[in-house]
């Protein structure tokens, strides 16, 4: 089979399409033929060597993909050939509190990913597949949507009327904007684009910010919403967190899900405890609380926003157009 | 000024139109013109004498409605003559755990009601009355209205996906529907009439079950949902309370409302512990849910459902209609 | 090996000592030398067919049990020969929320339980049992420690100050008295025997009240504590539900545990409502809250209270002691 | 009477003390009869101008003490005349969530404080004192036990088992020690005094780190829990908050409550949304709060840790020992 791996080196010049023998499902376990994949901001860290530069290689990257059972392993009960399913993107985590262990063997890395012709998982650890999405919008769910999903309803209990502030229109903003519509919430978009915010506007957001524009976008949300949002989606880091702790309101909730624009920041605290502000940092999220999403997408028919779709091959060209930015949703690569 | 009250005994033949003089606002206190009420099924119990048999007569009947502030006694900070306001079913509770002591003063019984033309209530103990709703449509919302989203948001935490049950098709139970759709929650309903399930599916159920052609409801449901539905709304007490229980999912929910078909229930106990099941009482809801709704219904312009709306002299009539039932929605009296 | 079975028919009279073979642990699993099981009341109606007469024969009854790993099939990662360890009830409930599938495969009905010479379990159905604590105090942990532990901790959230009270010396309600001592709350026993009642009060509970005496015990408990209690542990089922809705203050909750007096009650539905009442059934609970609670009983060095304990050839008298009923605390079986 | 305040400047060196008149309760309001303060590192910084160096002076400083109703207003009718009560920080949030407007008038900034003779607060914004306790130790409950309370109980659910990491030993540290061992949780301090240490450890603490011996004390916390701790209380702020980030667990919390270090951080954020931590602002808490506060500190006859005890005149020391630094619990003013 066909697999693409970071090879001797971190880069994206060090990508390669190998051949590997086509693995066999043991005991509990089922081989996929794996139909789509999708890139998350952590894979590009991943094969630039910063997202854990001691990762043994090669490595399959990308956590994210879906892909049809072709046969079983002994003692598997729950899935049969032919069934569409996506896998878990920590395949240890089917519920409960998160821990070390249950997060220690993710997809993409330590273990290998998605891009793999073929993949054996263990059964537990997929997920039927939504009948009503394509291959390409159910490889989307796994990191971006399940992530958008934990901080507005498992970690926060997002109800009608409450307003939402996400920023930027990668995956994760966009699934948080469909999650909070879907909820009855009221969102709010920032981006660097009016075109996007045209975009977002269409997909149901009240209002968008041009952050080129306004730079302390965290008092135009002021003007919006006098009290403050109840709840951001934070993922900028370093550079956003200041606007986000002026943007949301007292006693309000910010989730920490990416540092795109860096790791290290100069927070003024005060604000968290003069405004009994809840930082919570999020890691993606359990397959109970998967299963709770793809519910509630179906019952909404709500579709994944695809930007750009990429053949196997144009896996290169893929991650340099995460790399460059720009894009609106998620990208996807059809095998 | 004129108020309906409970003359010397209890009874609907007993309700009758009195003057009174027109209170003075003490301090902390406005004097709301009243401009509509409407009836829950209490107020019947009340003028019965079936709900607290030892209430002191006379009693204004009726704990919801709307008035206009007329004016305001010394101390009044929060509001201002003309603003139009909801007074709290519960006066005393504004937030945080019900208790005895918050749910002792509350409107239409201990405390005179708002079937009166002038009206005196502490200034914190009223709710901005929603600009986008009529009068009648703002009278229906402080005990049918928030007793539902006490249900569904503050005591389960309602999510898109989830499936609710609600029964008929009284006020507490439209607005159910309303506030699960809004929170992309999906509806059954069931009903005697299927003219009445047309009009709720119009309004966004999923399923109507008439209970008269389908005695075993709870089964029929299993039908729709095998799992089960995830939080019942049961405003029918005990004859319906064992269809509840076929009904609801293992580990589910019932929000225990009313008591429609009586007050003593032989209940199975064995599904209760062996299904892990949470049956809630629910006795309406404090003031700070009452305004996270109203931010919720704005948002979504939701308009109460108004089944008959009568003038100030038909409320003998309008008590009829609530004993005979088969209204959809809510009895509104427009003073 | 030798086993106890519920042989051709049920009935206590149709327990039988038989030999099976020693079975082999396949993939993912662990054979289990079983050193001491404890005694539930389910296990006595298991036994009498009263539990489900639908159950298969013969079956091995018990869930509760404990033993040590004698060997490890293919794949078992987290066990070795000689860890001590504990099945859990539910071998399928790890964690999260419950379900029917998750419930549907628990020991001693309907797969075979815990009295048998060897077992063999999956490796991640069992927990560490506690170092501290002999073979027969872990064998009473899993029923009736964890079903007290779900109610106040998992589903209630038990803080210091609270009050409890528990109905009876059986298991669950010592337990449930353990547990609330340790997180600072007052406990508040019931008891037909005055003896049993002072031995509650040496283990920390307040008060003892003797239900012989005062029949509305839940007026006794009034009395006591004017407000109610907090938090009532109700094993009694049909006939004890109605005092302990009176015991229980407004917005107070009760754990629906046992129904050892019945189990169609004819329960007045009117306080539930009118008082905002919660009755949460309680079915055991996942292996996640057993190793929460292992880690408080050993931080307290809480020990089980064991009230009889007999030899593996003894298990009809063991069995005809708990029918008897007048034990205090648990019933096991060293084998 | 005589009261102390912040005179025309900020500054520890313009706290004068003056006579003003006693002031008269008006319409639900209560004069009170102060017999103890204590002081808050708020308290500190509010005189030197660093806290709000907008609020109008003079102010009464301090917003914590106990006193005893000399005489009610109109309408009163929860207290009476010889009621020895605590009047709390934020007066108008009585439960609930915290807002804004909530938070906007809280004793000793920008409302007058607890250090006069005589003081009126509204009837619903006190608590009755405790009365096992003496006046100075009821003195400390309002801010210091009061946080450590919402930190704890509130916005995290402690329960036994638990394990707590509290910083130093200033009195929010010291009340989290007590309230953390009334839930039947581990507490491990730091402090840069072994003497401390040994106190703490007498209180109940399982491990004591000094800090000065262990500069990087998130590294000793994990050779003790190598998981990491449940629960920080985190006092420091900017210098501390690393090391709070090593120390806790997987998915841990860390409750946000001082800054004595200082207020920009230069946080990595990486752990935070990696590890899946929250850290949730704490700005003390609710009437209700500290109602259950009080009733389990009265389970446990616990009683505040006081460090030193000033005259009414000594103020000025009492606040140079704070700024000092180096008291072991509270520091009180006695009238």
């Amino acid at each position: 089979m066909k697999v693409w791996e970071i090879g001797e080196a971190f880069g994206l010049e060090n990508l390669r399409e190998v051949q590997r023998e086509v693995p066999t499902p043991g005991h509990g376990e089922v081989l996929l033929k794996m139909k789509a994949a999708s890139l998350n901001f952590r894979d590009l860290l991943m094969v630039k060597g910063m997202y854990n530069p001691r990762q043994p290689l090669p490595l399959v990257p990308c956590s994210d993909g879906v892909g049809v059972v072709e046969s079983c392993g002994e003692g598997v009960s729950s899935l049969k050939a032919g069934d569409r399913v996506i896998p878990c993107f920590a395949p240890d985590w089917s519920s409960g509190e998160p821990t070390r262990d249950k997060l220690r063997t993710t997809l993409g890395g330590p273990l290998d990913g998605t891009l793999s012709e073929y993949m054996v998982v263990p059964e537990q650890s997929v997920v039927m597949a939504p009948e009503y999405l394509s291959d390409e919008e159910c490889a989307t769910l796994p990191c971006a949507g399940l992530t958008a999903w934990s901080a507005l309803v498992t970690h926060y209990g997002l109800k009608a009327g409450d307003v939402v502030l996400a920023q930027g229109t990668g995956g994760v903003s966009l699934f948080a904007l469909q999650i909070a519509k879907a909820h009855g919430a009221e969102v709010i978009m920032t981006s660097s684009s009016d075109e996007k915010l045209e975009r977002v506007k269409e997909m149901g957001a009240s209002h968008g910010i041009n952050y080129r524009d306004v730079e302390q976008w965290g008092k135009a949300v002021r003007k919006l919403k006098p009290l403050g949002v109840d709840h951001v989606i934070e993922v900028g880091g370093a550079d956003t967190l200041e606007q986000s702790l002026r943007a949301v309101k007292f006693g309000g909730h910010i989730s920490m899900i990416g540092v795109l624009s860096g790791t290290l920041s100069k927070v003024n605290l005060i604000p968290i405890l003069m405004q009994n502000l809840r930082i919570q940092g999020i890691i993606v999220g359990h397959k109970e609380a998967f299963e709770s999403m793809n519910k509630a997408f179906a019952t909404h028919q709500i579709r994944p926003v695809i930007s750009d779709s990429f053949g196997w091959s144009e896996l290169p060209d893929a991650f340099a157009l995460m790399e460059k930015g720009g894009h609106f949703g998620k990208i996807v690569i059809s095998f």
